[in-house]
């Protein structure tokens, strides 16, 4: 392992610290109370951390009221678990139950935080879901009505876009594990190695090194390049002339890095080498543009301009990077038409990707913390060359 | 690795053959379309794999007409992986895009394969999400109506509640897989190892042995039992007398084994070994009730006599067992309340589980087929005894 991990979990003064941000904010939205109903959020307010959210037969409530801290409306099932979070009260129904799916338990509970009015706050706008039935949602409104649920997206996302140096130790501490990861690699790996057993082999590799899990892995194999970068493995064999790319989002304790690495067996075409240093500079030049005041347009601009002049034919990802957290992707994009302004703190992905030749793509990308100053970089630079493998 | 591992994907016609039941559905329901827009839905239909769901930014959607295949309406970063599935309709918009993400398009393409009037089914009901923002759905209705949004979950349970022999393949191999790590894992666990530790053990035996991904895990640890099933590993270390619980999905292929066991460090206490017996025991009746013909319910009681009888104090997970495949846990549930009638192709857990201390629960599961006469047992029979590390 890389270094000593940090301590897992977080102190109740984390916790406090985002619930008093979140109560601010509500009050100036005049919103009663905070209902969300997916795993970061959940976890945000909570620090209730579970794979359990895979199974998706029961739903898990948080209403954080307008003071004090947030009420958890939960499954039976996890109230052992909920009950080592700071969290004091802890409502529960036995599930499964689709006859009653929490859905009276929670209005109950909305109905006594909010004292029966005003408006209850709820993530509606872009990247979220809605992790309940329509059915049971449609029921919670009728039982409510007429208090109205408003949009808090915008409040949700400015409280988890800035992170705290505990939340970025994680990630650091994650990127770390991979960068060694990614350095390492080509030891492992040989001429004629399927895709399948190379992802399977970059997986153990995560975990021994101190991955808790790495539950996001994508690639890329071709010669002389790659078509996308979202598929799964194939049986492909690698072979003289092929172009791999690895993109991760490896996790510890509940935090991501995302970010990627080229490399090629044996050797490749001049094409690819150029595209690859063209994404490398990109990469630089949105290294230099990541400063507090920029917007993610900057960074978007910065990244595109270097690209541009090297012969870009489009990017189909429809974006160069985005937010990075709890999530393996979260809020900002780094697109032309995102404002979002870069403040310290801001936990950022750099992934410049072009199109170099007819169904060939090149992707790079790095992990950062937006600083005074110049940024912090999570991810070790990858090298400017790809490795050679084989 | 067990056995040779079954092949990769499906031929079109099982593709073929899940959207010719859906439209039979569909045409008794009386909807001119349907509409599904989560990861299992859409994989279903499409055949479509791929881990990048697991970022919140973009929707993605699939449409299923009267008659004909299924139309992909995706972000453009999904085109390439899509056209190398069956589906040769496929739509895309650059995304992210807040400002229109997917939903004029798709609004436009509901309005085509409708012919702009009847009713459009979606997946509403119990053990369903809504993985669009709610803004864009509301906007999705306002420029659709008064075409109305019903519920098909129904149709989606009933189509993916019995599985076809390649699916049933494809668990039986991962059973398998998990069947063989959970019986070496006592030669790889020693006194002293943190939970941790065991974890990441676990998870690396388990790609090494030939699952794709091991993306859920928990467990409990704990003197003489454990409190509760669903948290992440602590750093606790073992110690002579506790009980081990780990509790797995892993998949191969898209589709997933659930099963646990137990096992000792040195020796524990009798009542620890009696609930063992009585949960295994309980999984033999569960095995006895598994007919087709009998109900989930059926299944409970059979389960939950032999507990009563064996001191149970109750359960907090609500239900003994679930269906499985293409998610850790689908429909149906082992439940008192559960009407569901047991057919040949159904793959369920048998998850009998106790109270049989002050804060001490024991589980056990395995993973079955039901068939005309015995159900085919996917997981190897767990020892009747736990196995004693160290």
């Amino acid at each position: 392992m890389a270094c000593d991990p940090p301590p897992r979990g977080f102190p109740a003064t984390e916790f406090e610290a985002r619930t008093a941000r979140a109560q601010a904010m509500m009050a100036d939205a005049g919103l009663k109370a905070m209902l969300v109903l997916t795993e970061p959020e959940v976890r945000y307010f909570t620090g209730f951390l579970t794979p359990f959210w895979q199974s998706p037969t029961r739903p898990w409530f948080t209403v954080i009221p307008e003071r004090g801290k947030p009420v958890a409306v939960i499954p039976a099932i996890g109230a052992e678990c909920m009950a080592r979070t700071w969290i004091d009260d802890i409502r529960t129904w036995s599930s499964p139950c689709p006859e009653d799916e929490g859905v009276s338990l929670l209005a109950e509970t909305l109905r006594e935080v909010t004292g029966g009015n005003g408006a209850v706050g709820l993530p509606m706008g872009p990247e979220t879901a809605l992790r309940m039935s329509l059915n049971d949602f449609h029921r919670l409104g009728d039982i409510l009505a007429p208090m109205p649920f408003r949009d808090a997206s915008p409040i949700i996302r400015t409280l988890r876009m800035t992170k705290t140096d505990a939340e970025i130790g994680k990630i650091r501490h994650i990127c770390g594990v991979l960068s060694g990861v990614f350095q390492t690699l080509p030891a492992h790996l040989s001429m004629g190695m399927s895709e399948i057993d190379i992802f399977r082999t970059f997986k153990m590799l995560s975990l021994d090194a101190g991955a808790d899990d790495v539950a996001y892995l994508v690639g890329g194999l071709g010669e002389g390049g790659y078509g996308d970068i979202i598929s799964p493995p194939s049986e492909r064999e690698t072979q003289r002339g092929d172009v791999l790319i690895l993109d991760t989002g490896a996790s510890f304790d509940g935090y991501f890095c995302d970010f990627d690495r080229n490399y090629v067996f044996g050797e490749t075409t001049d094409a690819a080498k150029r595209a690859h240093d063209v994404v490398w500079q990109a990469t630089e030049a949105g290294l230099a543009a990541a400063r507090p005041g920029n917007t993610c347009a900057d960074l978007f601009n910065a990244m595109q301009r270097v690209m541009d002049a090297g012969g870009a034919m489009g990017n189909d990802v429809g974006r160069l990077g985005h937010g990075l957290g709890m999530q393996l992707t979260e809020w900002p994009s780094n697109t032309p038409t995102d404002m979002t302004v870069l403040k310290p703190g801001m936990v950022i992905t750099l992934e410049p990707g072009m199109t170099f030749a007819e169904g060939k793509v090149m992707v790079h990308e790095e992990n950062i913390v937006i600083r005074d100053g110049e940024p912090e970089l999570l991810s070790r630079r990858a090298p400017a060359n790809m490795p050679v493998i084989g």
